[in-house]
């Protein structure tokens, strides 16, 4: 009587999900508005910086051979013959036995070539001249801040893909761009079902939960970098949930309903896919928390069911939602980044899935320790208010110990990785 | 002739800025919106989670001493009395050699005390009668997730002032939060001086750079959780400077400008401050890049005179301004949080002040290891798109080798630190 279903390695169901994988439009956007965006071209240096031969500090500049013999005893003497403020360029030239007064950033005349610090100088005044002593010998290039120096014209500074941080929001600044070329965030809508659901301001009543899982997941939509669209909560008529995804998806880049994927009799997903005639990628997952997720696609458009379990529901999004969502915004690392830890607590059990065991960071001198938070369990939620990693737990015959090394998954890395998957091998089949 | 400033150490720096820190005030924010925003109270548990004792399978809810003697040649048969789909309560009672069918999430009935897994059952009919065959024992408790224990009533979640994250929005979620007392954001503005400066869509000219700082700290200020106002660049006259600081305070939480802080003759700053009547709390510090930065105070308002060299300003930011705001919106960790890492490159030569270099992490089987980004020197620009932490070198007599275990300050990370500067000792005084 129960359908019978076939789980699939969590790597192979990944991949199947990332077939489906396209880039956004791109759009200009004002960049003071461009924080957190994602850059839909790299970034490329249109001009060397800095753009001239500049001074780093206030002070003067000078032909370093003026003081090849320059001592405490026999300071070189020189003339100032101007001064050049921040943004001005000198028009005369300077020759030797002169000076002039420099501010920071200022460019160097073009016969100086050394720079001494307005501390180190003594200035002196005689028949309306003005003269500076210098006590020790400067070489050519001394303090000069050289054009090109921090980026060369041409350079490639930032790859698509990459989340506008305020010193990329410095350099796009910097070459220019008032208007940034950021990729058009993907519209992922939502629809919970359930009717165990109240809404969020209702007060509990037996046997009933309030609806968290949209609320979570339009947070991690925006995490993402998309935009969350919610349709609603859908409670147990069939007609009723059918039509909201139709309706859901004309007008979203693709749909996450949560719940009803089980093999229950009020799981209406199966059936609702079934009616669209969507192709079923997979609905089962040799992963826990998640396994009865279920991926279907409507032509191009993906289609996601969700566990109504909030921790099952967390991992779902992020190991196959969150990819899609990276991957149309230009980046090639649209995955959890995979780093090591130590693990901080012991699963004796083995389990025949891989675990994703929300977890804590802590980091001890620079190394990562990992510490379940909350409760282990599918139902919990308290563990993903705390979570920063999940603990991979690879599925087999055997437990793991406290103190092992393990394999972790990033959840607040903006950094990404382009395929984590690669040596986590499912060991149940 | 040149004023000579004391520099101040970087510990004590920061500390006379967070003699000014105050909280904002509390508001209500739509809990669809409140990702990202920072709580304005403890978040404590108001019910039990689970509220009731509930089935985490599809399955059959039964007395578990039914099955005591049941076995694979003797399987116990139990008569199905009824279903309990998810959200609704059973009302009947359920009497020995009874079950009932169960849904996920759904209350487990008043005489249960174990459920079975949908797929170790056999289902039968017999006159109009269902009945389960169940072919092992269960002891009481088996498969039940029992009320609080994801989390007991009353018990603490989340302090005040930590970012709202997913997985926090679900707990909101989950204790009726439809509005979620948030921090106000503090306005923080922004007034950028420098004749060097060309607005970003300006075509560059000789001896001028693009004004990239605004764009940077706007961006900074968003990360750090409050909400930029930019007046806009001013260049060199005196009193349009103090004009326009003026009319900003009025309307801003604290003030940042940038530029015109060091000693050269078109550095406002220091006359503007002097002008006002504000009390100046240093102006030099003993670090690099961002010893001429500037904090001064007009009664309770703080008053940031940042460098207008990228890092410097960057650098300032982060150490000064960041820990005011973040302590505004609730929290007790607003630094930047410390860590240790393997020091990527060497830096021979010693410095009399402590440098903050940015640098890239990478973790290698999860140590840290830091290596600088980019140029090191505090008109870089480059080497802020890249950092993701700042090595942090104590200033002294020795240089550091590669290898060696530094102490490193986290941009990315939004723990934060109470206080890291205990064990980071200036050496130059």
């Amino acid at each position: 009587m129960v359908e019978k279903r076939m789980p699939l390695p969590v790597a192979e169901a990944v991949e199947r999900v990332m077939n489906y994988k396209k880039r956004q439009e791109k759009e200009w956007v004002p960049l003071e508005k461009a924080h957190g965006r994602f850059l839909a071209e790299d970034l490329k240096a249109d001009h060397d910086v800095p753009s001239f031969d500049r001074s780093p500090y206030d002070g003067f500049a000078i032909i370093a051979e003026d003081t090849t013999e320059a001592s405490q005893e026999k300071p070189a003497v020189l003339e100032v013959i101007g001064e050049i403020g921040a943004g001005s360029v000198f028009e005369n030239e300077v020759k030797q036995g002169q000076a002039v007064r420099i501010m920071t950033g200022a460019q160097i005349p073009d016969s100086c070539n050394a720079v001494v610090m307005l501390e180190l100088v003594k200035e002196k005044k005689d028949n309306n001249n003005s003269y500076i002593e210098i006590k020790r010998s400067f070489k050519a290039g001394d303090n000069i801040s050289f054009q090109g120096e921090d980026t060369k014209a041409g350079t490639s500074l930032i790859d698509k893909g990459t989340c506008i941080t305020p010193g990329i929001s410095a350099l796009l600044a910097t070459f220019g761009y008032d208007k940034v070329p950021a990729a058009k965030k993907p519209v992922v809508g939502i629809i919970a079902t359930g009717s165990e659901l109240l809404e969020v301001k209702e007060p509990l009543q037996p046997g009933k939960i309030r609806n968290s899982n949209a609320y979570m997941i339009m947070a991690q939509i925006e995490k993402a970098g998309a935009e969350p669209k919610y349709f609603g909560k859908f409670s147990d008529d069939f007609d009723d949930c059918l039509r909201a995804v139709q309706d859901a998806l004309a007008e979203v880049d693709l749909l996450i309903t949560t719940g009803g994927v089980s093999v229950g009799d009020y799981d209406y997903m199966p059936a609702i896919l079934k009616e669209l005639n969507a192709s079923v990628l997979f609905n089962k997952v040799g992963m826990r928390p998640g396994s009865v997720t279920t991926i279907a696609a409507m032509e191009d458009k993906l289609i996601y069911g969700l566990s109504g379990n909030p921790s099952a529901c967390y991992v779902g999004f992020e190991l196959f939602v969150r990819p899609i969502v990276r991957h149309s915004l230009f980046t090639n690392k649209p995955h959890l980044r995979k780093s090591k830890a130590v693990l901080g607590t012991s699963f004796p059990k083995p389990n025949p899935f891989t675990r994703f065991v929300r977890a804590k960071l802590f980091d001890e001198d620079g190394q990562y320790q990992a510490v379940p938070a909350g409760l282990d369990k599918s139902g919990s939620v308290t563990s993903l208010a705390e979570a920063s990693a999940f603990i991979v737990l690879p599925g087999g015959t055997r437990g793991y110990e406290k103190g092992m090394i393990v394999d972790i998954l990033l959840i607040d890395d903006e950094q990404g990785s382009e395929w984590p998957w690669a040596n986590i091998v499912p060991s149940y089949k």
